[in-house]
Formats: C-alpha cells, structure tokens, sequence
C-alpha cells in the first residue's frame, strides 16, 4: 500500500463554542489523531474560543478528558497528548460583540511572526446556528478572514432549519465571503466513508454493470441510534429525525449510493455528481407526502434493560411536543438509472441497534430452472455495507445445500 | 431446507470389475453413503463379478477396507456396514466369454422372483477400455438388458482414445442399445459439483449480468496434483495428462461455465447447453496448436520432502516415453457470449497443490476516477469457484484502506 502522508500547511484554527459537546468529542480527538499520525504539520495551533473564563491548562485538561473518553486512541495524558497540548490554547471573547474579533487579528498576526509564515486559518464554527450570522459578521471584520488562499469559514450542521432560512443564510454567507472559503460541515460524513462506497462501487468490475434499476429492486438506508435525545432536548425540539438526520446524513448516502460515475475524486466533481442525483429526486405533493413519509415520536418504555422516559418529559422538551424522533421516507429518483427503484430511508432514536447501513436488494433471479424445492428458501441477492458501528461490506447469495437434493440455501459472505 | 428424499426403484447392480480399484475406493463407498442417507430402496443388491475366486465374505472384507480407507464416513465394520453388507455379493465369471452372461440371466430372474417384482438393472463397466466390446456384447445376450425402462449400462472413461476409436465405440454401443439407456460417466464430475456452478450462476442476479465477455477478461480451470501417476503406469502410458483430463474432466468444467442458461435442469436440457458450447469451441489446426497448447512430462525431483522418480523411470512406463503428465491449452469459445475471452486450462502430476479450481478474471474497472496512489495495489475482480479438496467460493474485490490517503487494497470474501 502507497501510505502517502500530506502534511498540512502551517495552520491556526480558531474553535468558536471551544469549550462545547462537539469539539470535546469530535474536533479535537479528530485533530489529536491527525497529528499522531503525522498529517500536521509542525506549526499548528488550536485556539479554543468562548465566553467562559478558562486558563489554557484548564482548557486543555478538559479536552483530554474527552480524549480519555471518545477516542479511538485514549491517551493518559502522559503519551503524545504531553506535545500535542502545547498546540492548544483558550482565548476568551463574546462573539456577539463585533469589536472582540480584533483579538483574533491580533492572534493571527503574532502567530505570522512566531511562525515566519502566513497562516492558513480557519474559523471553525462550533455553536448554535443562531450564532452563524452573527459570528460570520464578526469574522467578516478581521482582514486575513479574507484572504482566498488561506482562510476557511467552516459551518457545522443545521444549515437553516427550512428552505428559507437556509437560503437566507447562504445569501448572507455568500455576501461576506467567497464560496470556495465557505465549508459546509457535518462531523457524520468523513471522508472515510465516502470514498468506501466510491471505492466499492467504482473500483470493482462487479458492482457498477448492476447498479441500476435493471437489477436493482430497491434500496434501504437506515441510520439508526439506540440512545434517546439525552440532554440535547433543546436542540432537538428545533430539529427532530428528519432535520437532524435525513435532510443532510442520509440524503449524502443516498447521493453516494445513487450518483453516477465521477470523472475524477475532485471535491467539486463529487459535488456535482450528488447534486445530479437531488435535482432528479421525486419531489412530493402534500398529499404524496402523506403517502411517502412517516413520523413517529418515542414513548416511555424500557431499553436495554433500564426505565426510560417518553420524549414529551426528557428535559428541555414540551410536554406536548409534536417533534419526530423516528421518521422513514420513500424516495424516488426519477433519472434513467434509478426510474422504478424505490429508496427507503429510516432514522430514529431508542432503536434496537446503533447502526447505520446500507442495503442493495437485487431483483430475484429467474426461478424457471430450478426444481421447486430449490427455490424454498432462497432470497434474492443483498449487498449490505455497513458505515457504523465499522465498516463492512455483506454479500448474500445462494448455494447449493451440500446433498442429492437441489437445495438452494443464502448464504453470506463478509469483508 | 426441504430435504426431500427420494428413494429409488428396487435396483440390481452388476459391477464389471467388482475387485477393482475403482469399486473399492469410489463406488462402493458411494453407494454406502446413499444407503446411509436412506436414499436406497430396501430392495438393492450389488453383484461383483469379477474372473478372481471370492467368496461373498471375502469380497464384502474387501470392500469394508474400501470404506474404512477411502469414505468420508469410515465405518469399522460394526456401523451401519454391518446391515449394507446384506445386499453385497460376487459373482465368479470370466467376461470374456459369451455363454456366461447367463449367470447374470439366473441372477435378474431369481432377483425377480425374490422381490416380488421386476428390478432395475444397472450393468456397470468398471474396467478396462479394452473390455467394453467384449462386455457390451455379452450384455446384449440378456434379455432384460434390452428392456428400456429398467435396464442401464454404464460405461467409464476413457471413451475410446481418439475419436475415431470413441466413434466406433459410439457405433458399436448404440447397434445393441437404446441411446438413454447408455450411460457415459466420469466419477469425477459429481452432481453436487455441476449443481453448484449451476446454482451460484443461475440463482444469483449478481453474476448473470456480468458473465460475458464485456466483463469477463479471461477464465482459468486448474486441475492440479501432488502425486505422480503412482501404480497406474500401464494405464497412463495410454492416456496421458490430456486424454486424462482435459478431453473429459475439464472440458466438462468448462462447459458449465460457459453454457447458456438452461431452460430446466432436466438431463436432456444441460446436455444439449453444454454440447452447445462445445460446438463454439475454436477448432485449431496443426500450427494453431503448437501456438495454443502445450504438454509437459515431470522428470524426477523432490516432492513435499520425498525424493520421486521421473515419470520415465515409472513401473510400467516405457523408458523413452514421450507421454504427457502435464498439458495446458488455451481454448477459444466462438459465440456471442465469449467471443474474446481466453479461456485457460492447465492440469498435471506433481504440482505444488491438489487443487480444481475455476477463475473468473473480469476486467479492470477504469482507472481514471481514482488518484494515483489509490490505483498502486488493485486488482481486477476475482471470482474463484474451488471445486476440489473442498467447495468454497471467493470473491476478490477492492475496498479502501482505512485511513487518510485514497489507497485501494484487494480484499477478499469468501464463502
């Protein structure tokens, strides 16, 4: 294997809401796994922004706790954590207040000097998405945020909370900066998975001949959580499953798995090619929706053993709430490869498995051949990746039962 | 699993050859596993006939050695053997001589008169090719013999050595019986192995589409030893690896693959699927072989740690020999379906591996999507179909390399 390592450039990465859920969980074990395996590039700095009072020590104590945590590589603190942290510092500001966002010209300033090199920047937005406009505002003000080459904006998901808003935000984005420094984010979708099911689909002589509605009978995508909201009731009454999950994760899968064949890995080629596939999906009426989707909200109950509460008393939640915690939609996609091929989405919450994963149903073999009694049990062809908890890829296919008789039996195999 | 068993008619089996090898090791314990399995109708009987003096018990002795060395379901004797042995016995008489078909004459009638009604009669023809005239006409002197509904004879390989010793072996046999009482066999080529290409192609939606020549770069059909050709010089100085092999075993293997899709799996249909292909295949003429074809013959050497002797120097081998214990062709099936496909057949003594395998070799998917690094290990497509020593199944694929670089490796399912 060619195990080319690209170092980034010198980069300086400001963290807005540094001190939140995500970048205790996500961002920074992320970025810690990077720098172990040697993508960063000796001059980076992590500076963790928020209204709170933190010394640097007690700030990157509190991600190493996450590290401890989360990560696929715990560390005690005493092993590359002891470098990496000195990476890593707190600068406490309001982001609501415009005139604050000069301590971040300062900083970027002071590290173009300590480095002897202009910095990439990023301004990595990690907070409620009522703070996009205004934190977008405040960045707008720093000089270097506008420097094409090196600045990145970077908004994590909820990009708006319907069609309007979404437009709304984008035009506001697009108006402070170039479209190409604007990186809509979401922490779900690595590239990891991404490029496996590319790879899987365009790199193999087998897939990509039956990938269509000739052999193809439908396609299920389930994302599904075993844990309820937890204590994030105040975000998720503003979302539910079908904002929080499908509109952006599962729509990105299903884009993966329905678009055509690239021409090269460009982000932009990609881009493009998912975009084919959301122009050709079905768009329903009121009354089709009824139809094609379904809503459902978890009760109380048990789970895995414990008690657990209906949605309507988790903390944060209105008692009379109407907000989806499960949702499963029927999507068509009207083009010459998918016409006829349904693709059945599901998400929820206090679901039996935490999975999520994909499934090609092939149409079932002709059966005229065979003798009755060797198509009893047969079941027609699956292939199954599976994105999380890791990935795999399932193949299910017929055999024949060792024996005298002609007994076809499934049979699976596993990468 | 529907395991319907399906017991067969009241049967009287004459083995020509009874003391043979043959019977010992493959026949008689086939026969015993169907008794085991309860396909056997109570009212069987197999008669040994053979010019050696036996007694049943010797003869039964004989044959429980066979078991105990040769079956997958060795028996000491105590086993289900114990109540088998029942229906076996032998029967002295020289083949050679006409008037002594009546012995088996006596021998349908009492059977008959026993049962209480009329057996089927399978006359089998476990010797040696020199035999089968001789035996074929003296079966011919049985009455019963000629009864088409009840009556089999059954002839196994070599069928004749050339075709024009395999036409007038065809001729001789079709002037004293009815073509479907006429059984040509290769013990070889079970049913269980044919059902299984069968099946995986014909049962999967997955394989049908992709088995031509648009994705299939070339087939390969490798049917390898570890031995040499042991005690059976006589016979090999008259056959060699191709009239061993290929002509029968292989081609057989390779019409499987190639075949159309059959209508039905009645006996009639497969043949005439597979006679189809057979007529596609490129006949070459005397230069075209030398360019398509080649034959070895191992000299002597070390062999898993054991000194062995050149084939030249084996007993009953001509020491100028210029037999073939190796031989490898390449054949051309001319059709709509495989036209362009090379379809690579090799078989030998003496290799590294004991070993029938089929593989698929598609074609290389497009490179031009992918980065160069990613394109550094991949490997077109595999599809292998292990026949011998065991059934499996895999499927040789790419997937992506966990991690931050596009590096695609070939991995590797297996049923």
């Amino acid at each position: 294997m060619a195990n080319i390592i690209k170092k980034t450039a010198p980069t300086l990465i400001f963290i807005f809401g540094g001190s939140g859920d995500l970048n205790h969980r996500k961002l920074t074990p992320a970025l810690y796994n990077l720098y172990v395996d040697g993508f960063l590039n000796d001059k980076f700095s992590i500076v963790g922004l928020g209204r709170s009072a933190y010394s640097d020590k007690k700030f990157r104590d509190h991600l190493l706790e996450g590290i401890k945590q989360f990560s696929r590589r715990p560390d005690d603190g005493k092993g590359p954590w002891k470098e990496f942290q000195e990476h890593v510092s707190y600068l406490q500001m309001d982001a609501g207040t415009e005139s604050e966002y000069a301590l971040l010209d300062k900083k970027i300033k002071e590290t173009e000097k300590a480095w002897g090199e202009k910095p990439s920047v990023l301004f990595y937005l990690s907070v409620a998405p009522n703070l996009f406009p205004v934190i977008a505002k405040g960045v707008a003000t720093i000089p270097a945020a506008h420097d094409e080459q090196n600045a990145r904006i970077v908004i994590e998901k909820p990009f708006g909370h319907d069609l309007q808003s979404a437009l709304e935000l984008n035009a506001l984005l697009a108006g402070l900066f170039k479209e190409d420094q604007i990186y809509r984010i979401d922490h779900y979708l690595g590239k990891e998975t991404v490029q496996n099911i590319l790879a899987l689909r365009f790199a193999n002589t087998l897939f990509e001949p039956i990938w269509n509605n000739k052999y193809i009978d439908h396609v299920q995508i389930t994302a599904a959580e075993t844990v309820g909201v937890e204590d994030r009731g105040g975000y998720y009454e503003t979302s539910g499953a079908l904002r929080d999950m499908i509109q952006n994760h599962i729509l990105q899968v299903l884009c993966m798995v329905a678009m055509e064949a690239p021409v090269s890995f460009e982000a932009n080629e990609i881009r493009n090619k998912k975009t084919d596939v959301l122009k050709a999906l079905r768009r329903y009426t009121k009354d089709e929706v009824k139809e094609n989707a379904v809503r459902g909200q978890y009760g109380a109950g048990w789970m895995k053993g414990e008690q657990v509460h209906s949605y309507r008393e988790e903390k944060n939640v209105a008692p009379n709430s109407n907000i989806d915690t499960y949702a499963a939609v029927k999507f068509h996609i009207d083009n010459w490869r998918w016409q006829g091929v349904p693709f059945y989405v599901r998400t929820g919450k206090y679901l039996q498995d935490k999975t999520t994963m994909i499934t090609i149903h092939f149409k079932q073999a002709p059966k005229y051949a065979f003798p009755p009694e060797a198509v009893d049990a047969w079941r027609p062809n699956r292939l199954t990746l599976t994105i999380q908890p890791q990935n795999d890829v399932r193949l299910l296919f017929q055999a024949k039962h060792p024996g005298q008789t002609m007994s076809l039996d499934p049979v699976e195999m596993v990468f």
